[in-house]
């Protein structure tokens, strides 16, 4: 067979995704697998063993990430990389992360099947805690890797139970002995459903992201005064959830003031003592803002603090803002996002250049290694929600651009 | 003594207070006893054993609210009734509910030892749930013994964790023997403390409320759309937690519109699934709107109701509201408010004519006797938070006015 005509194996692709998503299933129909719980443990362990199968090389380093690797003709040679993360978000969906780990396993799969020999060794990853809902910031995973965080600083992190990220991965048995540090990679490849309604609305099957944006965060802190709601008057009040209601709507007014492909979302609040008949005392809310462009969403940052502190200001609502998480623009290699761009062309299937809305471990990866993503649709723009859906025809179609993605540049010198 | 010379020990009265209030005692300074917890059978149990030191006839009715007798001269009389709770907020002050039972058993004592004996016996009665923070909707225990509510529908209510108030009765062993109905009461006199700023910033000791605001509750359940935060563009979005901040200014500004002494507020809000990078689906958020005028009250949530459906319409996040409970204005008997500015000025303390803005179990007695209230002053206007406190001078005041109004009332035939 000639290379060019090497397809995945569709209906297998179906069975292992359908297998790993029964992993932590909820009765909505999706997922919850939160980083280092008993559930991402069970799928830990499942792709392990399917990676044994493979007869690959199984490594742990001491964040959790999983490498799996496939010897190469020129075995020196610097890897071809691909993988994405198999925690998911509360109550979130099945092909969120899943896919890229279980797509660059079903390339191998395919590999071993046609006894194709790549030039380049391959190496398959599952980053630890992508997502962030346990455990503040996310793709804590790859950013320790590569370089960009503190491993202590990682494992200090706690969930809302008080469980520290280091012990949760002892625990369950995934604190590697490898250091956990970069090596070097010829290309890094991720493979993830778009998480928006773009190549739906567009009627694309293949997205090549150019870039991911910049990523934002901020917690904001309201202090008031608690109080039994009907002998205060409204006069002299300081009622820290009406302060916070009027920032949210300043957040939500913020992209349209701003101008260009700007989100900002209020995602999280909590208020307290949050009795119906006690005026509010503490509310605490996140920020998110997320922009192609990182001046300008450091200049929406500026106008959205001044509005707070007037609206804290004016309400008699002591503030405190942590800026929590700032990641710059992330532009992948040109030339790999044309690879992607290509081999969707070449395989048929309508393809569009775009950015990523959504931070992926590919950001940090992008750091260290020439990296592109293939997107392929979410029905709907669903995602981080059990009903997120990806029909396997595109789930399918997804793993071949990877496929050819991965042989090509496991062919160059 | 001639019985105008008649005074409480205030020494003890503290003494009585802050022995309760070293149950549940919290690490700021106040009381966590919610209705029907292990805290509240602790308070039950010791208010027991100082009945019976009294050697008063102690019952418990089958909704557990807590009646002491002490005969009278002529028994067959109707009883002049007083009482109040002993169940607190979470994380509440020591002496809402408290001072009105801890005061009307410093009466007893104080008659006891100077071997007084009334006309018409007096009853002392702690009533069950009156703050409505554990199980919905507050004065449960009142409400039920006047017959306004229904035996059966307050025993189903839940809690927060899904147990019943019926089975938490049980539990905690006050499920009382005794039917809950309304029995005869010559009067009923509730002492308690102010809950606002009103009597502090006019120097005044004794409050003399000629009623009490009406009071409407009402629910609000919003749905959006989930979606990761970052790959949804802003519009067509369907974020459910900005449309309820839409809402909440709403209510802030509502009384400011309406005119009169209204308040509204809200004061507790759920948010899923509250992660910092999904929009919100679904928001369930409260409202309390209370007013002098009830028909005033109601207009305003006419005009709030529309403003909602707007909100929820131009949103596109649907929307349930629920009318919780509705209590109208309760008017206190003219001659017992007169009595007990009287009895204040009698005993040198200066008084205020004013309402009450917040429910008291007075509001349901009220529908059965002629009953008044005494309010001595909140520090600070303080209340339902750990720091709320009243002097011990003003805690003594108002039991001395308890005490000659009592004294009054248990004298007419």
């Amino acid at each position: 067979m000639r290379l060019e005509d090497l397809r995945v194996n569709g209906k297998r692709l179906r069975q292992s995704l359908e297998e790993m998503a029964s992993i932590g299933a909820t009765p909505g129909g999706g997922v919850q697998r939160l980083a280092l719980s008993d559930e991402d443990r069970r799928a830990r362990d499942l792709l392990v063993q399917w990676l044994e199968e493979l007869e690959l090389a199984v490594t742990v380093d001491a964040m959790g990430n999983i490498f799996g690797r496939r010897p190469g003709r020129e075995d020196d040679l610097a890897p071809v990389l691909s993988g994405s993360h198999l925690d998911s978000q509360p109550r979130g969906g099945r092909f969120d992360g899943a896919l890229g780990v279980i797509g660059m396993l079903e390339v191998m799969r395919t590999l071993r099947d046609q006894k194709v020999q790549t030039d380049r060794p391959l190496v398959i990853a599952d980053w630890t805690n992508e997502e962030g809902s346990r455990f503040t910031p996310a793709m804590v995973g790859s950013g320790v890797w590569s370089g960009a965080l503190d491993l202590q600083r990682a494992y200090d992190r706690s969930d809302i139970a008080g469980k520290k990220l280091g012990e949760e991965l002892q625990r369950i048995g995934y604190r590697g002995e490898l250091p956990c540090q970069k090596f070097p990679a010829h290309a890094y490849y991720e493979y993830h459903v778009e998480q928006g309604p773009r190549l739906e609305r567009e009627r694309k099957i293949i997205g090549a992201p150019e870039g991911i944006v910049c990523l934002h965060w901020y917690d904001v802190y309201l202090k008031g005064e608690a109080n039994q709601v009907g002998p205060t008057p409204m006069e002299g009040r300081h009622d820290a959830l009406s302060a916070a209601a009027e920032m949210i709507l300043r957040v939500n007014a913020l992209p349209e003031k701003m101008g260009g492909n700007m989100v900002a979302t209020v995602g999280e609040i909590h208020n307290q003592p949050n009795s119906r008949n006690v005026i509010p005392d503490a509310v605490h809310f996140t920020v998110d803002i997320r922009s192609w462009e990182d001046e300008r969403a450091l200049r929406a940052w500026e106008v959205l603090e001044k509005e707070f502190l007037a609206v804290a200001k004016q309400r008699g609502c002591p503030i405190e803002i942590e800026e929590t998480w700032r990641v710059a623009r992330s532009s992948f290699a040109p030339a790999l996002v044309q690879r992607v761009l290509k081999s969707a062309d070449e395989l048929g299937y309508p393809s569009l250049q775009m950015v990523s809305g959504a931070g992926h471990d590919a950001s940090y990866l992008n750091q260290v290694s020439p990296t592109a993503m293939i997107f392929v649709p979410s029905i709907g723009g669903r995602s981080h929600v059990e009903v997120e859906r990806t029909t396997w025809e595109h789930c399918e179609a997804g793993a071949n651009v990877l496929l050819h993605c991965v042989l090509e540049s496991a062919a160059e010198r």
